[in-house]
This record gives structure tokens, sequence and C-alpha cells, in this order.
């Protein structure tokens, strides 16, 4: 079983953000843009994303001529468009005639039209202008050959906007969520805190960090306002061009949007990728990372092919030093998104504009304007290797692991938590902790939210879900009673949606229960300090010796739980540091303190080899992965060198390489940062 | 003689904030209160502190039913009640009604309505709201046999309200302290320094930090604004229930306020002390610098007994890594608040709320809702260890030593001597630096402002005195001329009340004369350089070695005096580092650095035992204290070890240890944080 | 031939700022001040500076009794004054009266009236107010003897006003420089970019940080209208006074405003200098830093003497921990601002304030009130050494060398290159480091801007030239092709005037011909990092060994250039690290990459020995640094010790020190921070 992105193109999708409205008066370089992309093997390109002054330079006044030329020149060279909608940044005049579309800062100014990303989401005048635009761009071009995928506005983000109109629409949304009734709003708000109980729902202004239940409706809001935006811009798409496929490209490392909400509203999902190669100085940690984010952008449309919709050649604007990519990452970073089921290696930006913020940021063409690059060079290797794995377009990848990363639960934990646990809350780089493991044994692993099916997995890790989102504990329990195998973490099931605390000791919702542990209380550390724990002799699983707990400790009391670890150190030494659970059929373990490396490698390993958790290939040195992509019938195993000097990797089949087309045995030295798509 | 807070309980109080108004829908949850206190040993209650918007949910519609419910109970269960006026936190009707009642940001805007402690002092308006709450509170609850306490307000700060009121009651109040005149404060505020005279009092605005005498002066106002705000509050109070004492929690420990000129309007001293035990690494210290805090609580009535009002029994809700109190430290630190006069140990919180910022400030009952917890048990152990000691109730501490630490002077440093000390003014640490060595060996110690008398001191210090306030350096002459000890450092008398730099050398105002020293200038030094002084042989106080000074050293020039010590090092080695003159009968020491603690302990130990100075107790190990009170017949000695290990202590006469009722003598073994009650 | 900055003093001036407006009711100070100033070999006072109030108490009522009697006083005693206007600080019945002279702040608020320099440049009331006490002071001063120089205002800088009188200004300028074609304006900013198109001026507002060429425009706008501002206050100046030289002080240290675009509007120079003695541990390195800047106000009136306007005698008001200058630090500092061309020793300040910010900044005059202070003495030495030095008055300084440091291109650098370098920008740390080797070797260095003529130059150093001003490129390429050696370095030639990118490759401007090189791109580094280069065997220069180069390195094709140097490490080992191309008749050096002091030394010692380049002396140790200054006929050399301790120094000529009248030669030993006026 095979799924395409667009029936149009059945190839691994090459190219990058094109603005070509940047140089509408030196049509030579638009002739030199077609040759270039060519040569780097490009076929498809986003246009038109920060346009909207180039294509409606006054109220009502629409200039198509320049962007009818690139669309004609693109389908003449083979190329294809994703064609954006250009809400992402306004035109001055709509500023100006509306000063109702710029965001309000949280003192009630309205902020002055500059930079981009700033409009209001709620604004009547806002929503109405950016869907005209959209309709006479699906007017003009629903017919085009060159049109393959709608990338509809750019990088929504959650940036707070306070207009009394975002004010009016915030208020409206909770009167609905709250039944209409002001005093289920005060219990969720635990709002007789310092008297801040709302009279009504006039009252009731995101301005206040001490009332977390609030906040953190706000941010559910800003979400939902958000899709809200995005659904009347896809309007005129979906009538006019109901055939092409609609996405808008998520910045899944942050935090301000839930995308998971976002998705459902979505035909095909996309992501910015930007992997901080060589700054940090661990590549092989930083792949781990980059690869969890992958995952999540393919669970969210249960595993179907996504799109890497941005990506950097060389560098990008931000940082305080820039690393380039060395030679061989390119190409390597690239695959890894494919490896993780990407069917795309697009980038910003295809050539360096002469001015502004990004005019350094990494293009395929450089100021300098030739191919005589050594970007340029880097660039029309992925684009030739990309053209060797059409056979993987549309195949797809099967996970036994899944890894919960919610968004609602990161914001109460910043909003609700911080206040217990300080700067040691780090929700996500936990969950990438829990993550690696699994990445460097090659177990393919889903990121799915609290919101998902548990049904088809084998093991579910629950790093800190703090918050508890309707139904999840229940979901857990079932899953456990079932036959499944979850571990969880200290600081979970702490408090409900509202960010209201459990009662009658946690975890709560019955998760003390199913884990047979109640965490008393926690104590944390500084950066240097250490809690040392020590393995319980001939446990269950098999673990021996000891290991140091960092940043976070809990006084956990087995409940009916085996202990299979206690602390050694403190007042509470000898109480349990690692817990299992028989619940049902199935198994539930508490860690009861955040761990290093060390011990997540050992104590996860040994679950893969209870629960034989599939493996892509075994025995490979630290530092390279394999994963697979199948199609059901066919198979390709990426398998990928981190490192940055060679390893020798031994096989016990025969591969081809499709990059290579050579076969590939027995004992093999990979170079750093080498990388084989292998076939068996 | 006994001084008793109350003469309805000659008890040791314990118990803490209550906000049953969070929980008036689950009056179960009310009863089960009842038991738990009753459990614990609690029997004071801090009642009604934000529950404005529960007593009076619309403009002058009441609801005391829920409260008369609570005070009944606690009654019926042989508790009292610390009963609060609820202005901390206004009732959103309330801002909205009355904008003037929000504070004013230094740009104009009035801050929205959230958190708390957000209203203005000056508003007409919100003083007669407050007043009126508090008049129906007193009519209700003046015959009522719980009613021990009024707790008026909470936690008053000297945070800015720059609104159009405050501005006019500030001009009005300058009026009054130049005489009408304008040119008087023009003077007092060297406005012709950068053309910044002022034309009549219209113009004088607390926005402009090159001034620092006006800064000043913006301190004081807010200071006696706060005071006449309370004073307002507590009208109906002194009129309806005239027998019962009236407190406001202090925050001693915060610069905000001059609590000295607060002290004189309240009945009883209360302040809200939290430690931070195990978060610097060394407890020692940690529990000198709270001695010191505890101290300025009982000098504010002259030794009388005073209330810790809020303590945690675990960890509150601030700074970046929390650690919880270790087995033992919460009774020592209990009874330390005891041991330097406190009649009191009463906590924030009761029971943790279920949500908003303080859900997870450590609370006597946490969510889990049992008496099962370890903390539970910890403030278990207070009350029955409070219980016994009754006989010290009432009873109170003589001092030999004063040190002067003053609000004003701390104002001044922090506004007009950084410009010239940058970071290393740090005032209170240099107070907490002369304090230790004292406690160190169980010396009790005053801690005095300017103010007040030196009469009956052995030993007066006088650290950073930099700002002198009228008639304090008379003051100093005259107890120095009768036979006193004075011990002044570096940049003291440096200028007047209005910050103005006094002419004619420092120490100004005839200290000169009285220390027998010139200081030319100060050199400031980075956190890792020292500078070396010697002590000169045979000098009379026989201090002998050498000794490192850090971060300022001063040039001085001994005009009559005997120098001690001189400065080793850069180019003005040779010159005094200490120095003693002989005024009238007694003597004037003067410290021309900053000093460590080694040479601290040996100066000091030299003057406790050339003047006799009272000790506690003699011998002990460092980190293990003994500190009286007495009631005039029986003296109760608190001997508190606040190493993290155990001591060996060795009595010469025999004691009953009042926690235990066992007999002490000879050598004891004291463990990590024990703690004893002595009576011989 | 001789520069007088005034024919009626001829001799070496030395004084400060003096406010007798401070103590108008204390006139016995007045007294005093004159006799410590005869004392002290004070003959130069500077006037009024921050006296309007004084002199115009309301609106149209002058004061100038005062002012009279101390001009009257200064003329008695043999004293002139530097008269200053008052612009720098306004009364405050002016902000009241005429809102608008207030600054504007970003989110167009009006900011109030408080400290100084606060005043918007533009407001026509500010202007006419302004010049109109400027015409008082001159129609009343005009012919009083004692009036030696004008000093306009006070450190005028750069900081925003956003008010609408501004914007309206900077609009209409921009109209002028864009040839009123608003296409124009959008190419140049590349508006295109992000939807940013200004539909016509009244849209341009400089708020936006990613339009680069805008916020450019901006820096260059608040230059020109300063020197408006400036210029409009001269006016009754130039009329009435036009024998009086006029000057501001300049912060020619701060990055805020172009002096080379204000010195052409000054008849002298003048600029406020205050070096971090003793703060960062290397007097040397910041003698150096100091160094360049004095050459920086040296060669913006071609060499002519300038006015050391501002030192201070100890510390100023600033920096976190303050260093007292060491015995001898104060002539040596003093003496070395000489030896770069200042006829001047001023401080900053006379005596200091009562109160106020700078009531502990350093001064002649402490508030002990007499002569007997450390720092009064160090003053005194000045004033003697420098009576001795009237034969250097008037002199002047020749340079082989010129470093190019532009303004501009450090506000480009700053705005535009940011985003790419991060932190590692520098420039101006970077300019320092180029000049350090000069100033080592005795050479004397021109510091000039783009706008410069290079002609009379042996060589010239063009540090990160990274935006090119019209003409620099053409005029860098004939001063090589005409014989000249120019040095360049990475990061040079990479945008136009506009911060618009250079397209066909860096360097740009026909650059990249003059230069033999290609410079491809660029790696960042963290400062711990270090890349190796080692020369090639036998190169032109007759370098040898390997270096290591921090920060940043470009990759760089050599196109006819000879390579010096190659990078050892990383992926662009093997390519250009230093290159020389000839080119005409001279020989054109690129460095690509940022170096250290090592390869620094090495290579200017070649070029210097290789171009014959004037050296003041030779064989002096490190840290000891001879410079001239000559009338054409006689030659003074400073010969100043800045190492913090002894060094020897060997003679081969015989030498008579101006500072002792005493002969010297052979092997002398110099002391710590020992210096000589040495005439042959």
């Amino acid at each position: 079983m095979k799924y395409y992105i667009s029936s149009k193109l059945k190839k691994m999708m090459h190219g990058g953000d094109y603005n070509p409205d940047q140089w509408i008066n030196t049509p030579e370089i638009w002739d030199e843009d077609m040759r270039l992309m060519k040569l780097s093997g490009c076929n498809v390109m986003s246009i038109g994303i920060f346009a909207w002054a180039a294509l409606e330079p006054e109220e009502g006044i629409f200039e198509f001529g320049w962007l009818d030329t690139i669309m004609n020149k693109l389908a003449d060279n083979g190329c294809y468009a994703v064609l954006a909608t250009p809400s992402g940044s306004k035109p001055a005049w709509l500023s100006r005639a509306y000063p109702e579309v710029c965001r309000g800062d949280a003192d009630g100014h309205r902020q002055p039209h500059h930079g981009r990303h700033n409009h209001c989401r709620t604004s009547p005048v806002y929503r109405d202008k950016s869907q005209l635009i959209n309709r006479k761009l699906a007017e003009r071009y629903k017919d085009h050959p060159a049109v393959l995928v709608w990338h509809v506005s750019n990088e929504y983000n959650g940036q707070d906007c306070h207009c009394k109109l975002c004010y009016k629409a915030f208020q409206d949304w909770l009167r609905v969520r709250y039944d209409n009734d002001i005093n289920k709003l005060n219990h969720a708000y635990w709002s007789a805190f310092w008297s801040h109980t709302y009279p009504d729902w006039s009252y009731v202004e995101p301005v206040d960090p001490s009332i977390h239940g609030l906040m953190l409706d706000w941010e559910r809001f800003k979400t939902k306002q958000t899709i809200d935006f995005f659904k009347n811009e896809i309007v005129p798409l979906k009538e006019l061009t109901p055939d092409i496929p609609i996405t808008t490209n998520f910045m899944t490392e942050s935090k301000t949007l839930d995308y998971w909400a976002f998705a459902k509203a979505v035909d095909v999902i996309s992501w910015d990728s930007y992997p901080g190669w060589h700054e940090k100085g661990d590549d092989v940690k930083e792949a781990a990372r980059i690869a969890m984010h992958h995952d999540i952008n393919r669970s969210m449309k249960n595993g179907k092919p996504w799109m890497l919709m941005e990506s950097v050649p060389s560098i990008p604007t931000r940082g305080r030093v820039k690393k380039r990519k060395e030679p061989g990452m390119h190409l390597l970073s690239s695959l890894q998104a494919v490896a993780h089921g990407s069917d795309t290696v697009q980038y910003f930006q295809w050539r360096k504009s002469r001015g502004g913020l990004e005019k350094f940021h990494g293009a395929v063409v450089d100021h300098v304007g030739t191919e005589n690059t050594r970007v340029f060079r880097d660039v029309s290797e992925v684009g030739h290797k990309l053209a060797m794995l059409d056979d993987v377009v549309g195949s797809t990848v099967k996970a036994d692991v899944a890894l919960i990363l919610d968004w609602e639960n990161e914001w109460a934990l910043d909003l609700g938590a911080k206040v217990y646990l300080g700067d040691n809350v780090k929700y996500r780089e936990e969950c990438v902790s829990h993550y690696t493991p699994f990445w460097e044994n090659s177990v393919s692993v889903d990121v799915i939210d609290q919101t998902c099916s548990l049904d088809s997995y084998k093991l579910v890790v629950i790093p800190m879900s703090y918050m508890l989102r309707p139904g999840f504990a229940d979901k857990v329990a079932s899953y456990v009673e079932n036959g499944g195998t979850a571990v969880m973490t200290y600081w979970s099931a702490v408090v409900n949606e509202s960010d209201l605390c459990m009662l009658g000791g946690i975890p709560g919702q019955g998760l003390r229960k199913v884990f047979g542990v109640w965490e008393e209380e926690s104590q944390s550390y500084y950066k240097d300090e250490t809690v040392s724990f020590s393995v319980i002799a001939n446990n269950s699983l098999g673990l021996t010796g000891s290991y140091k707990a960092v940043d976070t400790c809990s006084v956990v009391h087995a409940e009916g739980a085996e202990v299979l670890a206690v602390f050694e150190d403190t007042y509470f030494a000898g109480s349990p540091a690692i817990t299992v659970n028989s619940y049902g059929k199935g198994k539930a373990y508490y860690l009861a303190c955040r761990n290093k490396t060390e011990f997540l490698n050992d104590f996860y390993e040994k679950l893969i080899a209870d629960l034989s958790v599939k493996r892509c290939l075994v025995g490979l040195p630290e530092g390279v992965v394999a994963l697979n992509r199948t199609d059901g019938e066919n198979k390709y195993t990426f398998l990928m060198n981190f490192n940055d000097d060679a390893r020798t990797v031994a096989f016990d089949d025969t591969y081809i390489d499709l990059l290579t087309g050579k076969s590939v045995a027995g004992s093999v030295n990979m170079k750093k940062f080498d990388v084989m798509v292998l076939e068996s």
C-alpha cells in the first residue's frame, strides 16, 4: 500500500521557497533560476509565500502577470509549484486602512505595521481580505499544470493578540466550554484563590499568570483560533480545487501551537526542520532529537508520508555562532527526513535575497549567482540521490512503541508546574531522553499525544504527564489491563485539564492503582547534584547495578508494585526508585526520578527484548542507526552514520544500496556522515 | 515579668493561614480540617486573608454565613482565629467600578485588575471600601470567642504607584517636609545639577534616578503612605474591639518598607520567615542570617514576644530548585524563632489550594488530604513540642550588644552609593557578617535602627552607615563619650538625610573627631581579589597576625586614633586598616575595609571578652548556638545544632530539657539539627 | 608650522568642567576654587554646561550676574573659559510649556522631563530656544577676555526620538536621498522581502529591524539631524564671535554618531576619554585601544591639535568595580593624549557636586574641599609638567600608515551582519587588533574613514569593510594601482551603501580583481575554538611557521593572488588563509580569517620593514611605546611605559627630557608608568 502526496508527481520532491517577486525587474535572473533548478535536480518550488504586496499592490488591484510567467516557466521546465497563500505578511496599505488587523499588546496598544506574522487571527477584515486573495489565486491557477500542493500562509504561530476582538472571541469560547455557567469556570480556575472570582465572562482576561487554568485555556484558545483562521483561508481552495492537497508548514519544535489539533485540518503534514548540526558538539544527540520531531510529523497522519517543507542547505539566520554543514551532512540530514517518512526535501531558500533579515540565510543559489559553490554541489548531490529513490515514495513506517508527547501537557507544565519544579521542568528534553534509547537500537517509535489510540503498541512510554486530558487515564488503564506495557515517570497525573490538583494522592484518576504506587513528594536538585539508586537483586526485569538520578526525585510508596530499585542517598534512602506493577494482563512501570542515558539505555533494552519489539538491524555501532520504510511488500532500510568518523558495520544479509546501485554485504566501512538505502 | 500577645491564650500558638472560602462547596473538608488541626496540635488559624470576594461578592452585599460557620467550628474545637482584613486582594467588581483603586505605572497607565497587592494606597475610594469591610467584620465578630488577634491586610509592600492621586499626596507631603519652601527642596536635592531646578512642587515627580535625594524621599513617602493606609484600616477595629491586639505580617527581609517606622503603629510584631535551608549548602550561615532577622522583629518592640506569622512546613513557591526541609529541620527552624522571642509558629499554609500560583506551596495538609505524610508528621511533632513550652510564653530577651541596621540607610546606599561602589554595596550582607560572630558565640544582639536609644548597650556596631539620620551622629558621640564602645566601618557618615555629601571630610557630623580618623578615598575590588593587612605588634586589643580584606578598602588617616592594623598591599600599603580612638570615657573602633569571617570572629571575640559581654553558654562547637529567654526569674536556654552532622556538647551544670522532660548533664551528643530547651 | 587652538593662549591647557552655578549660595567656595586652580596649575575651565536653569530660570528671564562674577574672577586669576551653551539639559519650565521638546518613544509616547540629553533634535521650539540662549551668551561675553573656546552643548548622542516631527523630517530627507522616487527606496531596502513594499514616503517608519537598509538610513539621519541642530546652535556664535573657535565634545568610543561627518562642522576637535585602567588587568592593551581613539580625533582634522575635553583624575561614575588610577598613571594617561596630538588635559570635573548622579565622579577637588588629597597632588603634578611643554603646543603628527575605521560600516555590520556573524562581529575590537602592532612598534597611524584620501600613505589597512560607501572601492583600486599597499580582511565589500548584497562574488565592486580572490563562504567559531593555518615555504613576504585563527574563517579562492598561507584544519584545509596580489604598481593583501596578536605582529612587522615605514624609536621593550610630535623643525618624542613594572630602555642618541630638564642617554630605567618627553 502506498500513499502519494499528489498523484501528479509520484517521485521524491526536491526544491525550496522561491521568491521571484523579489526579482521582477531582472527577468534574466528568472531564466537563470530555471537553468539552475534543472542542474540541481529540483522539481518542486514553493511560490508566493510573502507576495501579497506584489499580488495586490493596492486594495482590490490584483497583479498576476509576474506569477503567470513564473508558473508557466516552471511548467515548461518540468517543475511543480507548492503554491502559497500570502497571509503570513500583509501589505502596508491593509494595516493603514484597517488598523484592527494589527495585533494588540497586553497593554491594549496596537502593534505597528512591520515584520511579518503580526496579524490578528480574529479580525473579520483580515479574514475577509485573506480569503479574497486566496480565492483570486485559486480561480486563476486551479487548472494550471504546475500546481501541486497548497501552502497555506506560513509558519502560523501562537503569539498573543490582546485586542478587543480576540478577548470577545475568547470569552465566547469560554462560555461554550463552561456550559454558559460562570461558576464552572470559577471552580475550574480555583478563582477563590486571592479573591479572583469572576463575576461574569467579561471579566475574564488572559493577563494573570497567577491563575494557571486561565492561562492554559488561553493557550488552547490560540490554537483553536489559529485553526479557525486557517479553515477560513481554505474555503475557496476546497471549493475551487478540491483535488489539490492542502498543507501549512508546522514548526513542530515550537511550543506555541498544539499541532496535533491542527493536523486534523490539513491534508498533508509538512514541517520546517532546522537541526543545529555541529553546534553543540554532539551530532548523534542532535540526530536523535530531530528524529523524534520527524516522527511526530509522521505520526500525525498515522504514518503517511509528510513533507520536509523547509530545511537549509547551509546555515540559517539564527544563533550566536553559525556552523555550516560539514561535507556529507547535507545528504545525511536530508535522507534522515526521508528515512522517517518524508517524501520531500525542500529548502528555505532557493536564492538569497539581496536585502532584509534573511539575506544571509542559507540558499541553493548564493549572491555570487553561479553553480560553482560547495552548497550548490551539495544540493545537486541530494537531487541526484533522491531521483534514485522513486520506489520509496509512498511507503510508510510501522512502530511497536509509542511515546506520549502532548502539547497541552507541555503548556500545563510550563504554566503550572514551574512554580514547583523551577528550571527542572524540561519536558521536551525528557521526552527526547526516553526516545533516544529506541532510536539508538534502530527501533521505530510513534510519537503521539494523549488523544491518540494506544491499542496497536507493545509498549507505551509516558514521560511527565503532569496534566491528564479527559479520558487518557482510562485509556492507559484499559491498555494495560488488556496486556499492554506502560512506562510512566514522576510528576504524572498531578492535575486535571484545568490544572486543578488531583485530590486523594497521585498519580490520580485511577492510575495510582494501575501503577501500584503513591507519589508523596518530590525533591529538586541543582545541575551538579546526583542521587544514587541501586537495583534490587533478582528483580523481574533482570536489571543489575546502581545508577545516578538527576534533577528531580520523588518519594514513592509501593502499593502493590514490585520494587525494582531503591534510592541509596538522602532522607528517602530505601524508598522505591523504579517499580513495576502487574495490572490485568499487562505491566505498568514507574520511574520515580529523572534518569541519565546509562539507566534508560539498560532499562529500555531489557524491555525491547522482553516484549520482542522489532529492531530494524541489530549489532550496529553506537551512533549508527537503521530505520525502515515499507509499502507492505518491499522494505527500505536507511542506514545512517551520525558519528564524525568512520564505523565498521557487519551485515548478515546481502542488500542493494539504492543510492549507488551496488551490492552490500559482509563487513562494510561507513565514512563519517555516510548514508545508505538498502533493499534486500 | 511576662508579656502576653493575648490574655485569651497564654500558650504557644501553632497553626497557619486557613482558606476555608476555597472549599465552601465541600463542607466535609471543613470537618476534616478540624479533625486534622487537633491531630497536629494546631490551635490558632489565620482566616479570611484573601476572602474579600467571598465576603462581599457584589458591592454592598455581604456574605458572612460561611465565616460564621468556620468561626464557630474553630471555637467548638478549642481553636482560635487570627482574623484578617481582606484588603490585600480586591474583588473584580471594585476595580471595574472604581478604576482609581488600581495602581499606576511609571508611564501613567493604570495597571489591569489582577494578581494581588496591586491597589493604590492613596485612593479615597479604596480607603473607604476597605474600612467598610473591616467595620463589618469587627461588628460581626467583636464578641466571638475565637477572635484572638487582628491580621490587617497581608504583606504590605512598597511597590510604586504612579497615579495622580499618589503624586499629589507626595507633593503635599514634600511641601510640609520642606517648610513650604521649594528652595529648601532644591538645595536638598542639589537640583542645580543638570539643570534639574524645580520651579514649584507640581514639578516634583519621582521618576528621575539621577536625583538621589528625590528618590530617597519617594521611598520615605511610600512607607508613610502605607502606614497611613494601615491606620485608616484599623479605625473601626480600634473603635469596636479595643482589646484585640492588631498586627500585620511584615516581610522583614524586604527592603521596600521601613518596618521600624511601621512597628510603632502595630500592637504586636509579626513576620513571614522563609529561610533557604539546604539551598546554598551552608545551613549554619543561613541560620545566622535568619537569626538576625528574628532579632530585628524582637527589637522593634523592645524585646516583647512577637509572632512568626508565616513559615513553611516544606517548600515555598519560589526559587529555581526547591529543597525540602530534611528530617529534624522543621522542628529546629520552628524553635529557632521561639528562641529569638516568638510565641507562635504559624504556617503559610494550612491546606494546599487546588489551583493558582500557590497550589504547590508547602502546607500542613497536602492534596492527598490525609495525615499520613511526612510533612504532617513533622508539623504534629512541632505541635507536640510547643505544648511543652507554655512556661516560656511571655518571656523576653536582654542584649548587651546592638547592631545598627537602618532601612533609610539601606535605601540611600542602593540609590546613592551604587554609583560609586557598584555591586559591592551589599549592605544587608555586611550587617549579617557583623552579626554572625556574636551569634556564633551565643551572644544575644538587638538589631536596631538609627532612631533607637543606644544607652543600654555595652557595644554598638555600625556597619556602613553611609547616610546619617538627624541626631544619630550626636547620639553616637554622646554614647562613646559616656563610656560606650562603638565599632564603625568604611563608608559611614558620607551623606546627610537628603543624600547630600558631607563637606569637610568623612566620617562627617563630628564623627571624624569621635573615631579619630579621616577617610580620604576608597578602592573597590573584584570578587576574586583580596588585600592583606597585618596587625601592629602589641596593640591594645591584643590582635595578632594578618588578614585579607575584600570588596572595598578605604584609605584612612589616623587623626589621634591608635592604629591596630595596616594594609600590606597596593599603593596605600602602610595606611591604617583598623583603628581605635579613645573619646571621653569610651572607645571608637574604625574598620577601613570589608572583612571576612576570620577577622570579624577574632575581633569581636576580643571585644566580647574585653567588655564582659554576656554569653549564654561557652565552649560550644561551631554551628551549635545557645540563646536565652527569660521572664526575670526563670531562664530558658535554647540549644541548637545547625550542623548537618552530630556534635558533642559538654555541660558544667545540670538542666532539664523541657522538650523531653529529661535531665541533661555532662557530655551530650546532639544529632544533626537537634534542639533542646534547657531549664536549670 | 604650528596650529594653535586659540591665539589667545599658546600654552598647554589644563582644567576641567566647572559648575559654579551649584555653589551660588556659598561664594566663599568660588574664592576657594580660584585659589585651588592656581595651586593645581589649572588655566582653562569649562563653564555653564548644565546651567540653563540658572541662566534662564523662567522663560525669557535671564540671569547672568553669577556668570559675570565667575568670568571676571577667572580673568582676574589668569584663567580662561571654555564657555558652554546649555542645550544639553533643558529647564523644567521648557518641557512643560512646549511638550514637543521631549523625545518620543518607539511607541509614540513623549518621554517625561528628566535626566539630560533628552530633547528632540527636530523640534522648532527647541531649536529656537537654544539658539536664543546662545545668542544671549554670545552678546554678553563676546568681548570678555576670559572666553577662549565655545563648548557647544554636551556629548551629543544618537539616541532615538520617535516623535512625529522627527518622522516627518526623516521622510523628507529620504525623499531627497532617493530622488523623490519611492521605487528607488523600495529597491534599496529590498522591500519586496516579506511584502514590505512602501506605497509612499509616509509609510517609512524606522521601527522595523528586519529591513536593514531602513535602519541604516535612520542611523545616518540621526547624525545628519544632530549636525543640523548643532549648526542651528552656532548661528549666533559665528555671527557675534567669529574669532572664537567652536567645538563640541565627542564621545569617540561611541557608535551612535558618525563623528567624521560631524568633524567637518566644528573648528577644533575635542573628545571625552575614559580609559579603564587597571580594570581589565592589562594596561598595555587598554593603552593601545585608547591610542587608536586618540588618533581618530587627531586624524579628523588632518593632524591638527585637538582637545582632551574630559578625562577623570580618579574614577568615573560607571562600572561594577571602580579602580582608581594607581600612582603615576594620571600623569602617564594625561601625557598619552598629548603624545597623540592633544594640546589640553581637561577633566570632568573640577569639584564634586554634593548630590545627584555624579556626586562621586572623580574630581580635582573632593568633598573634603582641601588640596591635601592624593588626587589633588596628582593633578598638580600634571599641571606642573604641562607647563614645561609649551614648545610642544601647536605641533602635529605625520603618519605613513592609515587604518580605516568607518562609523557607517560599523552600523551596517551591527544592523545587517549580526544575522550572520552573531556575536563575532566585534568590528571595533578588530580595528584595535590591527592598530596595536603599529603602536607596539612605535609607528604613527592615522585612523580615517572611507571618505578620506589614501594617497599620502605607504600602507592602508582595511579591516572588515563589510559595507562599501560610494567611491571607496575605486579609491582602493586606484591607490593600489598607483603603488600603494593595502591589507583587507574577510567580510569586506559584501554590501553596498544600502546594505544590498553584492552580486557576482565578493569582495565586490571590482575589489575581487584588485585582491585577486573570491570569498565563497564563512565559518564561525565559538570562543574556545581555533583553526590552524600554516605559511607556504619561501613566500614573498618571508613569513614562517603556523598560526591559529579565531572567531571567523572564510573559504577563499585565489584568482591570481599568491597564496602566503593555507588552513590546516576542517573541511577547507588547504584553502588560502593569507594571500597577496600584485595589482598595478602596488600590492593587495587579503586575510581570510580573524587573527590573534601573534600573527598580526609578525605580519605587520614584515610589512613595516618591507615598506620602510617610519618608526619613532626601535628596540623598545614590550609595552614601552614612543611617538613623535613635530612642528616641521623640532621633534618631540613621548616615551611611555605602560607596564606595571620597570623596564630598561637603551638609547643610541642623547636627548633632553623636557619634563625634568635633564639629559637622557645610554641605558635608562623607566619605572612603572613612567613617561618622558624627549627632545634631541
